[in-house]
C-alpha cells in the first residue's frame, strides 16, 4: 500500500480495478457484482438495507449480540421497523427457529432477516449454510443479509451456492487490511429490490457503482492505497489457498480453545458448533474486571486483548486469531493471555499455552510452516 | 501510515483520536467539532445534509460545476427539494446574488444553501468569506454549507468565522494524504438542527461521533492508517506554517497561469478573483480532444493531467498544482504538459514553462527552498 496515489480515472486505476471487482467475488463465492466503498463495514450495513428496503419495512433481527443488534439499531434508525427476536448469544442461531418466524409469517410483512454470521463480540458462530437453507426452505421470500465481517476469508462463506442476497463484510479482518474499505456481495433478487426500493440512498447506491464499475472505475473518489493492498491480499490468499486458509484457522482456534481450557476458564460460546474460528471470548472469573486484566497485558507485553463489548463490557475478553497469524504468533498471544492472568492475580490454571502448544505439534505436518 | 494497526479501542488509539480532533480544528479554522469519516467526501456532502434536514427541505445550489451539481444530485436522492440555479460556472458565485435570493425568500422555504469553495472541475473559485457575509447579512435562517474539498489547506478557509455551519472536506487534496477520510465542521447552529432534522442517520450521525470523539474514539471501526497519515500531514502543514503554505499555492497557481498564457491557451476561470490556487482548468482549442492529448502525455511523460468532467468532458484538462509540491515539480509537471501539446500536435505557442519559471525566479527568497 506504500506506494503514490495515482489517478483513480486513468487506465492504470482501471486495470486495477476491474482485476479487483472480479477476484474479489472467489473470496465471496460468487459470480454477482460485490461493491467495495470506501467506509467501515457499518457503512455496508446501511447499503444493505438502504438499497433494498423501504420506509416502515419490517426486517427481522436476533439478539445475537453487540454487532447484530448495533445493525438492527442502523435498520431502526433508516426508519425501519425492526423484529428483535430473543436469542441466547451463547450458541449459533437454529436455522429450525429462523424458519419457523418465516412460515408464521404469513402475511409476508418480513422483508429481509439480517444474520451475523461470526459474532465478533462473543466468538459465536452460526450455520449461515444451513439459515440460507431454512431461509429459501421457508417458501418465504424475504431477503437474506449475512455480517460475514468476522467470518470472511477465515471461514467458509458462498454469497450464491447458500442463497445469500447481500453479504456484508469489511477489509480489516481476514482480509488482513487495515480498515476503510467495506463490501456488499449483492445477488440479482437484492438488485432486483433495489428497483422498488425507497429509503433515501445516494453515496451507498448499487446503481451508481454498477455502471462506474463496469469500467473499473468508482462513482467518487476511491480508497486507493487500500485497494493496493486488497489487490496483494487477495493474492496471498490465492497462494494459500482458501481450503488452507480455512483449515489454518480451525487449527489455531482449536488450539486456542484447549489454552482456554487449560487454564480452567470458560467461554462465551457454549457448543461446539458455535465456536468461532477467528476470535475466542473468555469470560472472567467472578468479581475480577476484564479491563483491568487487559491494562496489564497491554503494559506489561504491548498486547491489546479485544474488550468486552455492550452487556458484556468488563466480563469477557476476547483473543483474536485470525488473519496473517502462523502458530508462533498464536502461542505469543496465548502466552501474554497466560502471563497477564498471574500478573494480574486472575485465579486461573497454568499450563494453558503448552496445551495450545501440544495441540499445535500435533496437527503440524512437513513443510506446513512453509 | 505504513505502521501496524493498533486496537483502535486500546489506549494508544485514544491518545491519537484525542490529539487528531483537537488538531484538526485548526485548518478549518474552526473551535467547534469536525468530525472525522471513513469515506470519500461525497459521504460527507451526504453527512452535512442528512444530519441536518428533513424530507422535503429546499436546498439552494448553483450550477457551479460538475461538483456542485453532483452535490444536489445527492440531495436530490435524499429527498430534498433542491433549487439549482443557474450560474455562470467561469466566474466564482456572486454574494449579492446569492443574498438576492434568501432576501426574496420571504417564507424561509430554503434551509440550506449548498456553496462549492474551490470547485474542482472547472479550477474556479468563490469568495466564500463574502458568501457567508451575504447569507447572515441577508438575515435568512438558512444553513450555509460549503464544499472546501480542493481549498482546504491550499487556501484560507475560516469555518466559524466566516459563518459557515457545515464545512465538508476530504483528505487527498491539500491535507495530502491518499483517499478515504471525509471531514465535517460543524458549527453550533448546525448541531441545533440536528436535533430537528428527520432524514434517516445512522452510519453519518453527528450525535455518535460526538459522544464516542469526547474519548478519541469512534462509533465504529476507523481508517486508522489514514488517521496516523492525517497526524502527520498537520504536523508538515504546522511546520510549514498555513500563510506561507496559502502563499506557496497561490504563487505555484500565479506561475501555472503564466505558462497557460505563454502557451496562447484559454483557462475555464474567466476573471482574475475566481482563479483557483488549486487547479488550472485549461480549455482546448477547438477541434482537438484533451482526452486524445492527455493519453500522449500520459504515455509519454507517466503523467496523469485531470480529466474534464460531465459536460467538459474532452474539452478541457486541468493541472494540479497543489499538496506537496515544490517549485520544480510545478516546473516539471507544466513541462510535460508543454511537451505533450507538441506531441500531440495541439495548436500552441512555445515558452509556456520558460513564462512559469521567469516568475518563481523572480518570486523567490532566500531560504525558500528550505
Amino acid at each position: 500500500m506504500n506506494r503514490a496515489v495515482i489517478d483513480h480515472r486513468g487506465p492504470e486505476f482501471q486495470a486495477l480495478g476491474l482485476a479487483l471487482l472480479e477476484n474479489v467475488k472467489w473470496v465471496f463465492g460468487t459470480r454477482h457484482p460485490v461493491f467495495i466503498y470506501p467506509s467501515s463495514a457499518t457503512g455496508a450495513w446501511e447499503a444493505a438495507l438502504s438499497n433494498t428496503l423501504s420506509p416502515g419495512d419490517t426486517v427481522l433481527a436476533f439478539q445475537q449480540g453487540f454487532f447484530a443488534e448495533r445493525w438492527a439499531r442502523s435498520a431502526a434508525r433508516l426508519g425501519l421497523d425492526v423484529r428483535l427476536e430473543p436469542w441466547d448469544a451463547a450458541v449459533g442461531l437454529d436455522p429450525d427457529r429462523v424458519k419457523e418466524i418465516l412460515v408464521a409469517d404469513t402475511r409476508r410483512e418480513i422483508r429481509a432477516v439480517l444474520v451475523v454470521h461470526n459474532e465478533t463480540s462473543t466468538g459465536v458462530t452460526t450455520d449461515l449454510e444451513a439459515v440460507g437453507a431454512a431461509v429459501r426452505g421457508s417458501g418465504h421470500p424475504a431477503l437474506l443479509m449475512a455480517d460475514t465481517v468476522s467470518s470472511l476469508a477465515a471461514t467458509d462463506v458462498q454469497h450464491d451456492a447458500w442463497g445469500v442476497d447481500v453479504t456484508v463484510s469489511g477489509s480489516q479482518k481476514g482480509l488482513m487490511l487495515p480498515p476503510g474499505l467495506s463490501f456488499t456481495a449483492v445477488s440479482p433478487r437484492a438488485m432486483e429490490a433495489r428497483e422498488t426500493s425507497r429509503l433515501p440512498c445516494a453515496y451507498w447506491d448499487w446503481g451508481d457503482m454498477l455502471e462506474s464499475n463496469r469500467d473499473g472505475f468508482f462513482p467518487y473518489t476511491p480508497a486507493t492505497t487500500l485497494l493496493y493492498g486488497l489487490a496483494e491480499s487477495l493474492e496471498m490468499l490465492r497462494e494459500e489457498g482458501l481450503p488452507n486458509v480455512f483449515a489454518r484457522h480451525a487449527r489455531f482456534a482449536e488450539a486456542t480453545r484447549w489454552a482456554v481450557r487449560g487454564w480452567g476458564l470458560e467461554m462465551v460460546a457454549r457448543s461446539a458448533g458455535s465456536f468461532s474460528n477467528a476470535v475466542t471470548a473468555v469470560r472472567m472469573p467472578e468479581g475480577h474486571d476484564a479491563d483491568a486484566f487487559r491494562a496489564v497485558v497491554l503494559d506489561r507485553f504491548d498486547m491489546s486483548l479485544g474488550t468486552g463489548l455492550g452487556d458484556l463490557k468488563g466480563r469477557v475478553f476476547r483473543i483474536g486469531h485470525l488473519g496473517d497469524i502462523n502458530e508462533l504468533t498464536l502461542v505469543g498471544t496465548l502466552a501474554g493471555v497466560e502471563m497477564g492472568l498471574a500478573l494480574a492475580d486472575v485465579p486461573h490454571q497454568g499450563g494453558g499455552a503448552a496445551a495450545a502448544m501440544d495441540h499445535l505439534k500435533e496437527t503440524s505436518s512437513a513443510g506446513g510452516g512453509r
